[in-house]
């Protein structure tokens, strides 16, 4: 039996999008429902493949199935295609799983000639029938012979100059009859071939050249941008043509279902009377808002309002339809899921929800992670920000928008914000511990090197203020107090504008809009239902109580990482390093005990407070100690001054000694040095005094009616005896604490996974440790092998070009290599201590995609910045629904 | 049925080891090989066990069966233990499974008491029995009691003077009676106990103190160093007392069947007459060579002859062995086989295989690497570094002796070894590709900082010259040419001597001893018979002819690793310093064609004529550029002090853009950086010019009539499309170089392993590389996130010393995590190519553990540094023999 190619739209339905594309399966779906559609067909997705792969050649019987469904077709509206008298006008369009604008679309009024153009002008309008005959002859020029579109248009503007007129809707019969003589011409000029006047010559080209625009350079980079496979094929539609541009009683319209801009349940959309559905968005003419259709065609009014509903209950979503009316009728020729904004997409989820259209899970489907994040950070006005003067691009590292003054150097920026209130930005080459408190007081961050995982670009993200790292395009010149992109200058002071989602600098003040999530009543709701059906829980990355309070409020459930180290940054500094200093073991203890120790104990106090009842997880000191001294470079070069200028008085001796320390601990690969654990095995007073603080502040909260569970982490451990070694010392404190204190809590000692080896024998650290905590950030960095201060300057974006990367390996998991490693962790700590607590608490914990993958290999949460909270959970809501088994609704 | 615990002499055999203990096995198998054994029986080591796990309680029936050996000694000899008038005397010996210098040894004369010693001396002489029964005495308080050796000496010292004489055998036999008393009231006043009279009490004591001494310190510490396991127990021997020193008759001796120096087939060892065993080691009077036996009893002689040659044929091995002549009846006390030199270990084994005696595979397993390491390698003088001052102890990181004068810069090193002819040893802090032309030019190296993977110590191994690193024990002072060891100072030009082996620096020259591998005849056999029965091959890394000629004399049978970067060290570095300051790619171009390419061409050809008929792997540019730059730091101070002094003229231009490359090139974590792959992903002119350098080489040299067989090996890879992406481009140009030559060679295209990625991606990867050589330095460093750099100097032999590490996992494997993954990647590259090439060119492919790790994981070959390479067959051999299911000889 012949292979079936061709479908009448009364022989498809919406579950067939793979095999006749969206646009198909949909029309298909309202001849079912009985709605007013052109009769028409699809020719599938299996043809254009086999197409495709047989050397552009139709496969057996497409043809011919082709003919009968024009013959059906020809049936239904009473005309022949190909009659020279009485012509059958079809359009044709392309239509593939998935939306796609990099492919051709549309060609109108196929099956006229130089013959039955003249029958159409005797029969309907003589200016209808040249001006329907030009547009066939123009799309088919510029879609399947690849003629320039704008030579078309220069034919077109001699004609309106000769006939003394503005718009195409004033040019006469005659000026589009000699349109058309002049695409002939052009056509033969410009392309191989000429328009042909055989109709069927013109279908089968037109079916080809839909087939063939699969494979075309826009499409193709199209579906690599976005992730489409390549693989799907696109359909060819095939429709009666009907006719919005016959008289004042036709038209032509767009509209959604309800707001795509609010989500509020209203009918939204516009027309054009005596029009083609091309006219409505080409701008010659002003379209009316659709609502006037109610007093011009009460009739078509309450019929298309009745459709509306119809589909939205039938489709359970908002939809955008295309319609046309010809002659006082209504015909419906397209319908889809309606793009909708962040706040649109949240509000029609609920509404639907609160309606009865949908469930809570197929609500969570609608709404996409990026909207949250849009919703939740301030972002540049679009239309100031199209308006606005772009003066470079660097890495998106922190989303949000700032608006303020340039300044460079961290101590101006914290005095301009702090005493004269200002608005500033802190643009660095890139920063240290050194410019955090300046970070603090800025608005938004901006770094000349460096990439998203750098220094700036993880405390932006802490902090959640807006920054853009990596942005070569800015020379800045710390001296002169400014930086230059290209001719151009920004002086300390200047007013700039960033979007850290965009990654974009611009100049001058741009407007910012700016959410809260207090008011995302909406958002909140979805946020709940999410809770309900994720398997992950999402804790949070939290250094200080407010940090702690505000993902709290954002709905973390638990703290997977408190890095102790950045309680000793800022003005905390010259007290640590105090420590690092201390000539002998006795000075270092007196440190410790007098100075850090009570410090630790509030910080921790105010985090306990704050989470109270949740799980907080604690990581002992990580960093080596040099990154808490002065830069060895600077040292040398102060010292070098000075011996160079023979200063050498007790300042030069103190620097120069100074210089001999840090140059004794500088190492050539610190991330790979003596730090985390290692450390603690040198020095392990400073773990003590860490566990001790912990336990102190725990138990002072305990006793005030906090319920206290905490979780003490040990970093960067690679051998099971590291822990063997180190963690009893540390239980024995924690007892004692407790002893003292007379209250015990409940605790548990864990180490994070974030060195290869921990992951290939979790199985024996898994015997010690009593939770896991993987650290993927330095877990892609050694399995990786790219050290990630480095790699994204040098390399990663050029592998990412290449092609070589899909993604950048430090935002989305790589699951083959990294992933693997997280797989075979799980798999062999589960394997000694089945119950086991797994989470993650890399950068990877608010990103989406790598989510999914922590829910399918079996982790119990995902921690991540407090901003990223909101996201984490509606996407760890996702990558249950996406595992279990039921259909989720696919994005538009 | 009771346990039987103990075992008379004719009950056991030599293959009970485990069970007896090695001295109690080997007096059963003398015994059944009816050799003259004094009657005797073992205490097994599973009574040890069960009297250490309950409580230092005897086992059931352990008693009763002691009572009923000790009768059946009793009757062999005529005497009866514990009879006060013909009293048996015994030897209680401690016997494990492997020999232990940390436990207790022996106790003699047991039996005796104030009773038994009368009837002795009446029945004997008096001297001998009051001798006798003060020996008991001693020993027993010593090793039973645990009364400090020094008080008994003290009380004989006492004695010696008041007889006014010297020597112990000067004292008379009052004297002795003397001791006897002063010794009881000694251990009275010392133990808590007393010297018991009842010898019943004396034999249980004497086995409980043995069963103890298991678990002493002594023991315990040896046990570790060793690794031998805590779980074996020790055996007892009790053997009736047979005399030496009963007369001009009588004797006692140590010899070996063959010398244990020279490995001569010669009878070998030293007696003394009228003597106990101890005496002929104690040094109080100088034993005769075994020789004089001939003359004196010359009876005794043949026996003693035809007994030795019996126990060589039984044993197949050197023996070891101890007699005593009682009255002229040859009594054998013990039997083991012979600890020997490197020599004589090599010349026994080739002429045990010539004489029948034992199979090449025997012989292999008799040799141990660490002979052939000192046997290739000069070595200090033995007696010569004993008497020398040792000034600092530093790491071992390549072995052999050099002496010669300091110099503290590569310049001045080369300058007065070329120039004056002197030995020279360079001394630096530490070193870099700038000093290389230093250490070739230098006898040795010493460095104050750096691993044993340090720069340093990886050139040094190249070059096989003798290197201490990490010394930092020596204070280095490059402005006054010297360094300081305390309050020692060593100038510039002042004699050191140091021992690679050892890590070992002394003051001043010691002699050294040095080997031929050109006259090592038998050495050279061995390897032979060893390659016969390795799997794996041994491979050599070698950068230069020289080196490939000099690795392939040693056996080498490929090059594993050729570095292509070493080329570029030396003199060589200005001219690739242009190519990478070169302003424009058509200038870094032109350097490539016309400075690079025709260096490169000439040292390939050089190699692969070295290696005629083996293959070559010829690994691409690894280092990332900066390294060939000067330093970042020395930059920075010039230009500092050039600005303070304002001294800024062209010089200063010129440093200053140089220090503006250098600081844009330089990277936080260089070891993870823009390097390897990634370059030639950056940079393609780079690794094409290589690529083609070795093909233009590689035909030139097939057009002479050499077999060539190059294998291009790409670095630093993480993911398959690197490899997708660099690959096709330069096979492109290897066949356009062929084309151009008009002939073809056979070749490859393989990568590195060194990225825990790739291993996990293996089976990937292998889809397109042609061969994996797995780096494992690299892995080392990425699987355990240690920077090898750094971790030594910080805390690696911190780790090693606490215990968490057991071996520095750079110089043996770690199996459990780096190996985990060769496996993985062993395992999955296989699948992919079943037949493919894989090999090892890390410094493991030098070690004997890792060597037979990489055996049981399926490589095909190990690769290592020329000098390492007799040790790497011998190596190999063992692990196929040792993998192989056969029993091989144990080491004693």
């Amino acid at each position: 039996m012949a292979k079936k190619w061709v479908y009448l739209f009364e022989e498809g339905n919406a579950g067939m999008r793979d095999l006749l594309g969206g646009k198909g399966a949909n029309l298909a779906e309202m001849v079912n429902l009985g709605l007013p559609v052109p009769p028409g067909f699809t020719i599938s997705t299996e043809a254009c493949l086999s197409f495709l792969a047989n050397d552009f050649v139709f496969p057996t019987d497409l043809w011919s199935q082709t003919l009968d469904a024009i013959e059906i077709l020809g049936e239904k509206i009473g005309r022949n295609f190909g009659d020279s008298k009485n012509p059958l006008l079809i359009s044709v369009r392309s239509g593939s799983r998935f939306s796609m604008p990099g492919m051709m679309d549309t060609i109108l009024n196929l099956g006229l000639n130089d013959e039955s153009v003249i029958a159409l002008a005797t029969q309907a309008d003589e200016r209808f029938a040249w001006d329907a005959y030009r547009r066939l002859i123009q799309m088919f020029g510029k879609v399947v012979l690849d003629v320039e579109g704008l030579l078309f248009e220069e034919i077109i503007d001699k004609i309106l100059e000769s006939e003394g007129v503005k718009t195409d809707p004033e040019i006469s019969p005659a000026g589009w009859q000699r349109a058309v003589e002049e695409f002939k011409k052009l056509i033969q000029r410009e392309s191989e071939g000429s328009f042909p006047q055989d109709p069927w010559k013109q279908l089968e080209l037109a079916i080809k050249a839909v087939f063939r625009s699969w494979n075309n350079k826009r499409a193709i980079d199209y579906r690599n941008a976005t992730g489409i496979s390549h693989g799907f094929g696109t359909a060819v539609n095939i429709l009666a043509m009907v006719f919005g541009n016959v008289g004042w009683d036709s038209g032509s319209g767009v509209a959604f279902t309800r707001s795509p801009s609010t989500g509020k349940h209203d009918f939204y959309g516009e027309y054009l009377t005596n029009a083609q559905g091309e006219d409505v968005v080409s701008g010659a003419r002003t379209p009316s808002e659709v609502h006037h259709l109610k007093d011009e065609m009460p009739e078509v009014w309450n019929k298309l309002l009745h459709i509306a509903d119809t589909l939205e209950k039938h489709y359970c979503d908002m939809q955008d339809i295309e319609f046309t009316i010809e002659r006082g009728k209504l015909w419906m020729l397209q319908t889809r899921a309606g793009k909708r904004t962040a706040a649109a997409a949240v509000k029609i989820a609920v509404d639907m929800v609160n309606e009865g259209l949908i469930t809570k899970e197929e609500a969570l489907g609608r709404i996409e992670t990026d909207h949250i994040d849009h919703l939740l950070h301030p972002h540049l006005d679009e239309r100031a920000r199209a308006r606005a003067t772009m003066l470079a691009k660097g890495l998106s590292a922190s989303p949000g928008a700032a608006v303020g003054a340039v300044f460079f150097d961290a101590n101006t920026a914290e005095k301009k914000a702090k005493e004269e209130g200002m608005d500033v930005i802190l643009v660095r080459p890139d920063t240290t511990p050194d410019d955090v408190h300046g970070m603090i007081a800025a608005r938004g961050i901006l770094t000349q090197h460096g990439g998203r995982t750098s220094h700036a670009a993880v405390v932006a993200r802490q902090l959640g203020k807006p920054c853009v790292v990596g942005c070569e395009a800015i020379k800045i010149n710390l001296k002169k107090r400014q930086f230059a992109v290209g001719e151009k200058i920004v002086k300390e002071g200047d007013i700039i504008s960033i979007s850290g989602r965009r990654g974009e600098v611009y100049e001058g003040s741009i407007p910012t809009v700016a959410p809260s999530f207090e008011k995302l009543n909406e958002l909140k709701v979805i946020l709940l239902w999410a809770d309900e059906v994720s398997r992950l829980k999402v804790w949070t990355n939290a250094d200080h109580p407010t940090q702690a309070a505000r993902a709290r409020n954002y709905g973390a459930q638990g703290i997977g990482l408190c890095r102790t180290e950045h309680m000793f940054l800022g003005e905390q500094t010259p007290k640590f390093q105090k420590a690092i200093l201390a000539e002998t073991e006795k000075e270092f203890q007196q440190v410790l005990d007098e100075i850090l120790l009570p410090l630790q104990i509030e910080d921790f106090f105010g985090i306990f407070k704050a989470m109270n009842g949740l799980p907080v997880i604690i990581r002992l000191l990580d960093p080596p100690l040099h990154e808490f001294l002065p830069s060895k470079e600077e040292l040398l070069v102060a010292v070098t001054r000075m011996e160079a200028l023979n200063q050498t008085g007790p300042e030069y001796e103190q620097k120069k000694k100074l210089l001999d320390i840090v140059s004794d601990m500088s190492e050539f690969n610190p991330m790979m040095g003596l730090r985390g654990c290692r450390l603690g095995l040198t020095r392990p007073a400073l773990n003590k005094m860490q566990v001790r603080a912990i336990f102190e502040a725990a138990c002072d909260a305990a006793k005030e009616g906090v319920k206290v569970f905490p979780e003490i982490m040990i970093p960067i451990t690679s051998h099971v005896n590291e822990l063997k070694t180190i963690q009893p010392l540390l239980e024995k404190e924690a007892e004692s604490v407790m002893e003292e204190k007379g209250i015990r809590v409940p605790y548990k000692f864990g180490t994070m996974i974030e060195i290869p080896r921990a992951a290939l024998t979790a199985d024996e650290i898994a015997q010690v440790a009593q939770f896991f905590s993987f650290g993927t950030n330095d877990l892609t960095q050694m399995t990786f092998g790219i050290s990630r201060d480095d790699a994204e300057r040098k390399f990663i974006l050029d592998y990412i070009d290449k092609g070589i990367l899909q993604n950048n390996p430090f935002q989305v998991i790589d699951e083959k290599g990294v992933g693997q490693l997280v797989a075979i962790a799980v798999e062999k700590g589960r394997k000694a201590r089945p119950d086991m607590e797994m989470g993650i608490c890399g950068e990877h914990g608010g990103n989406p995609a790598s989510i999914d993958f922590f829910h399918r290999v079996g982790l119990n949460y995902v921690s991540c910045s407090p901003y990223r909270v909101p996201v984490a959970r509606l996407a760890a809501a996702h990558a249950a629904l996406r595992n279990s088994g039921k259909p989720t609704p696919q994005p538009e």
